[in-house]
Formats: structure tokens, sequence, C-alpha cells
């Protein structure tokens, strides 16, 4: 199998897989696709160590690595230095209070205290998003081997297009319309990823069968990957007759073994149908698809619900009480359980069995495999 | 080109057409597809006209009819007999009175009157979606030597089903969740059209990449035909690969030569974007993928809407106020202009230039060989 993407990247099968689990980026990768690590999760010191270990598993096979460079964020927390967790207004953490009550999160003692923790702790998530952060991490990731930068959300900053380019890595960048995608093959992305709405996570609102076609014919010559809606055989097959070069994938290593996945959001994703997942503002800041849970439903419905703040304010108070939330459901909570949630796109309907990262990767392999075969039956005939 | 209902239907390329413009129907047809005439947009006595022409004009080639049979329609008006208009409330005309005064559509003697019509004219088509009028848009259908009945919301009622298996007629119901696709083969649907949230009209949520895969696993062995996002033979390849054995597509005749799209709405339609969409319940009671125009805008989010109707009034209501509008907006005003919309999926983005409708099933099946082509050459390389 070849295509202009398993040439540059040396890859058997045109699978880009992101997570943001080091055993998955690395099966992925071992297993003869190409995996993504996404950064954001971490500090700059826990990226080089998860770097470290990725590269002692692959053995010279390529990955890369993904940070979130939002085009707009919350102007005040766009300064440099700037303490996050003071600008969480106090009605926004007064809802969180609410909600915890509500569902039974916490004692007494853990609540009235989100957003208050340390800028080293707490707000840190929410600075890596920010331009300083990001590029703190691009400095990072770019000590190691790695074969691809991608930047979610926004055109890649111009300082971390001159670093790869420096370093010869490749920049991709993730859209979700045909206008982004020129914009960003204009801010000197080498790779377009087109996601259609369905994807989990920042997404848009144009499906993938819809948005493919378009970016493929507006940026030619550039590469494109097809995001969103991409969890079989059939759909990479599909994604490469719409004009793609090859799929990026995320939602589909959430229920694998290697997954880090909390378990109460993982039993909820294999039994998800696709009916179950809800674009909101409710955990970033922005629209990102998502399960559908009380907390999304509460932010987005609920009369009292002052409505989401911007990114990454809303960011880091939703990953603040979603750990605690966390925490809860795994002692057994059920408010806790029903306010869980992840991102995840809606190809949840199709997971429904934990399996390895390396078993997905071969099977979809060879369901393409097989739908590309009964094209050619039904060509043919 | 085989699949089961290239075969079945004797067609060369599987391709349904679905359009109110017997012309289309006509022109797909000789093309070598299947056209499929939405019988909802005429009277039963109109229909059968329409049906008389398409059969003069496809000298024995297979065409099909579609009728709109929603499950779920607002109670009052299901009863047989009910004289529609007088159901519809005085706030929502009203709030039709305040959009013409706010937007300058008709004069001061046109206002105050929508769905206040006679039985005959303004209520007929509100009447055709209830069980009574769907039974006798079909049994005129079926004086026809028409190949598919297609039902449309809701699974095929009984007395359909009986009808069309009387007469050797196979009967296609349309769905857009894996759930509803087992209950329609259930309830006697011999194809299920699945139908992505991208797609036209009414519509879920979940995208044709999702949707398609699922439910041909869950309905085997019957055929599915793929719907939403369908524009081109790459979306045509794509849909096959998905493992569908044809396509549906409704859009994209909308701006050929011979569609009766009012010539505003046409002009809309060919600057659109992707993006320029919407999921609404204003211009029928049910959820509808439409152009975006003040018409939705203002019934979704404007804070002194009332909120749309069920099915069928606020069709009822609607389509009244559209035909006032439509007017006006070939009469030149700018306000009606912003009104002005139509039933369109996300694939209004690539219909940039009116064409024959036979050139678009050419041009389909062209690019349809060549993304086969490249998928071959990518596959063996």
């Amino acid at each position: 199998m070849r295509t202009r993407l398993t040439e540059r990247f040396g890859v058997e099968f045109p699978l880009f897989a992101f997570s943001h689990c080091r055993d998955v980026v690395a099966a992925v990768t071992n297993a003869g696709g190409f995996g993504v690590l996404g950064a954001v999760a971490y500090s700059a010191e826990r990226l080089d160590e998860e770097l470290t270990w990725i590269d002692a598993q692959v053995g010279g096979r390529p990955y890369g690595v993904d940070v979130l460079v939002p085009g707009k964020i919350d102007a005040a927390a766009a300064v440099p230095g700037a303490r996050l967790p003071d600008l969480i207004p106090e009605a926004h953490r007064d809802f969180v209070d609410h909600l915890f009550r509500k569902y039974g999160v916490g004692g007494p003692g853990e609540t009235g205290v989100v957003g208050a923790g340390s800028p080293e702790d707490a707000g840190d998530v929410g600075r890596r998003v920010t331009h300083e952060g990001a590029t703190r991490l691009i400095d990072v990731a770019l000590k190691h081997p790695i074969g691809l930068i991608a930047s979610a959300l926004g055109p890649p900053p111009p300082e971390m297009v001159e670093r790869a380019r420096a370093a010869g890595v490749p920049v991709a960048a993730l859209v979700g319309t045909v206008e982004h995608a020129a914009r960003q093959v204009a801010a000197g992305a080498d790779i377009i990823v087109a996601q259609g709405t369905e994807a989990g996570g920042h997404t848009g609102e144009v499906s993938t069968m819809v948005l493919v076609p378009q970016v493929v014919d507006a940026v030619a010559p550039v590469p494109v990957l097809a995001a969103g809606g991409i969890a079989d055989g059939r759909q990479v097959a599909a994604a490469l007759a719409l004009g793609a070069e090859g799929v990026w994938c995320g939602s589909v290593w959430l229920t694998t073994d290697e997954a880090e996945t909390p378990p109460a959001v993982k039993r909820k994703m294999l039994a998800a149908t696709s009916r179950d997942t809800v674009r909101s503002r409710s955990r970033t800041g922005k629209p990102a698809r998502q399960l559908r849970s009380a907390w999304t439903e509460e932010w987005d419905g609920a009369p009292e619900s002052p409505g989401p703040l911007g990114m990454p304010l809303q960011l880091l108070l939703a990953e603040e009480a979603m750990a605690r939330v966390g925490r809860a459901a795994e002692a057994g909570a059920p408010g806790a359980r029903e306010l869980a949630n992840y991102f995840v796109g809606q190809v949840v309907g199709q997971m429904n069995q934990v399996k390895p990262a390396r078993q997905v990767v071969y099977e979809m392999i060879e369901e393409y495999a097989d739908a590309v075969g009964r094209l050619r039956v039904i060509t043919d005939s």
C-alpha cells in the first residue's frame, strides 16, 4: 500500500493515531502506523519523559507530537505569566460547587476550591494551550527524533513552523472548514488534517464526507489526512476514496487495553451509541465533541448555568472538576458517574469491546483490504 | 458495475435521485440512474399527472415515488378530516406577520392571513403528510409502473407495505439511526436508506461516515443506500466502501437546469458554503437541514419567537409563508431574499454551477471510476 504519506513517513499503513497515552502511540507505530502523542496533557518535564520512553519502544520507527494552539484565547489569559486560576469568575466556581453538591461529588471540605490551585499545578493545563506554553512543549519535542508536529485549533504559529522547518520536521494542521485549510497552508502547514464534525474533541460543523473532497481540491497538491468518523477499515477505504492520502484517528484508542481512559468513562464509551455525543463548550470553552453527560447537560441547558468561559479558562475549570469527578466515580458515587465524560467522536457507537491497540490496527488493515476488494468486484462486474 | 440494487432495479449506476421535479426524475432515469419523485409536493390529482408525464418520458426505464409518513404528528392534526389551518395558534400567525413586516414582505393587505386558506389549498400540504394523505398518494402512484416506494421519517405504515407488496413494488425507508433501521426492517422495508446528518431535509445527528457501516451490519442482508454528503463520484465510491450498495442523493439536483428551485434560493445555494446550512424545526416542525436564513435564525433565536409548531402545522405555516416570501424575493424585496431558504444538505458547498441533471449523473460516474482507480493504485503499490 502506498500514498505520498506512507512514502514520506515510512509507514506501512497511512494511519495516524492521536492519543494522550504513550503506550498507544508506541503500539500503533510498532504495528505499522504512525502514533501521535497529544502533548497538552503533560508539563514540559513530563513530556520529555514520555517521549524518552517512546523512543526506547519504537526503535527508530516514526511517531509525532500534537500540540493545541488555539487561534484565539481569552484575552486576559493570553498575557504571559497570567495567573489563570485568578481569572475564573466566582459565578463559575459557584456553579461547579452547585454541581458537586447536586451530584454528591466530594466531601464538604472538598468544595469551594475549584480553580484555586497553585499556578504550578491547577493553572498549568490552561497555560499549555497558550502560545507561550505550546512553544515550551515544542522545544522539548524537537529534542526527540519526532517525525511530525501537529497543530490543532488554529494556524500553526510562525515560531512553530520555523522551529519545525529548522529541524526538518513537517507540520500538520487540523481544520474543520475549507477556508481554514487554505489559511493553514498559507501559514506553512505541510499536511492538512480535514476533520469532520463527527470527530471527538474540537470540531466544526461540516461532516467528513462533505469536508474532505473540498479540502483536497482546495489545498492540492498538499496532502490531506481525513479525520472524524474513522474507526474501522471500511471508513479508511472511504476516506481514501474521498481523496485523502491517509487517516487520523483519535477516539478508537480510548477503549483499547493501553488507554488511560478513566474506568467510569471507558464503561460509558463501551455502552454508548453514536447518538450519545454532543458538541459542547463545557469542557474547554470551544465547541468540542464529547460524551453527553450531566456535565454537558447542566452547563448547556440548566437555567442557573452561567455558560462556559472561554478557552483556556473553561478547560482549566473543567479539568480540575473532572479530576475530582473521576475520583468520586471510581469510589462508586452514582452522581459522579452521571457527570463523568470525555472527548470522543460519533464512532463511539462502534467501540464495543476492549482490544489491544495493535489488534485495532491489524483489523483496520484487514477490513480496508476487504472493502477495496468489494469495490473492485462491484466496479468490474 | 453491479450491486444487488443495480440488478434488482435494472439500472447501470446505483444512483437514486430524489427530486420534487419530474424533469429531474426523468433525466436521471434516462441517464442510467433511478429517479424518485417526492410526492408530498403534490395533490393526488397532480401526482397522477406528473407520473403520467414521467411514464411518457422514460419508456419503461425504472423510477419511484417518495412519500412522507411521519411516525408521530401533532395529535389534533392526526384526526381524519381535521381542518389544519384552524389548529395554528394566533401567536404563530402573529410571529409570521411580524417577520413579514420586519423584512418588508407583502403589502398591508397581504398580512394577517397566513394559515387561513381554505382546507382545499392551504391545508392540503399539511394533510398529505398524515397517514390518510400519504395513503391517497400511494394509491395514485401504484396505478403507474413505479419500481419503488420510499417512506421518509417513520416506519412504513402496514397498509403501505401491504399495498406495495400486492403490487410487487419494493419499499425503501429512510433512517437516521441504527435503532430505526432495525425497526424499519421489522415493519417490512425491503431497502434501507441510511441518511447522515449532513443530508438535506429531515435528518438525524449521526454522520453518513459513522451511520452507514453500522446500519449495513445491523440490517444485513437487507441492502442499504447511503444518503447525506453525496454529490460527486468520490462520495459515491466512499459510500460503497462503507458497505452501501448504492446512493440516494437529493440536494445536488436543486441547482440543475431542470430544478424548479425558486430563483432567489438557487442563487443562494450556488453561493453557499458547506457551513451555510442548519438543522432547524422552523420549516416542518421536525429537525430538517436547510439553508440558514433570516427565517431559521428568527424562529430558532429571536426572543419573541413562539418556537416552531409540530409536524404538520409548522410545515403548513412555513409553506404558505415561504410561497409569499418567494414571490416578494422575485419582485426584488431584499428582506424577502434574506428570509428565503429551502431544504439542502451540506453538499451545497460543492454546488457552484448550474448543469443539466444528465451531466451531473455522467460526471458522477466518471469521478466514481477515477476514485476507484486511485484506490486500486494506492492498494496495489
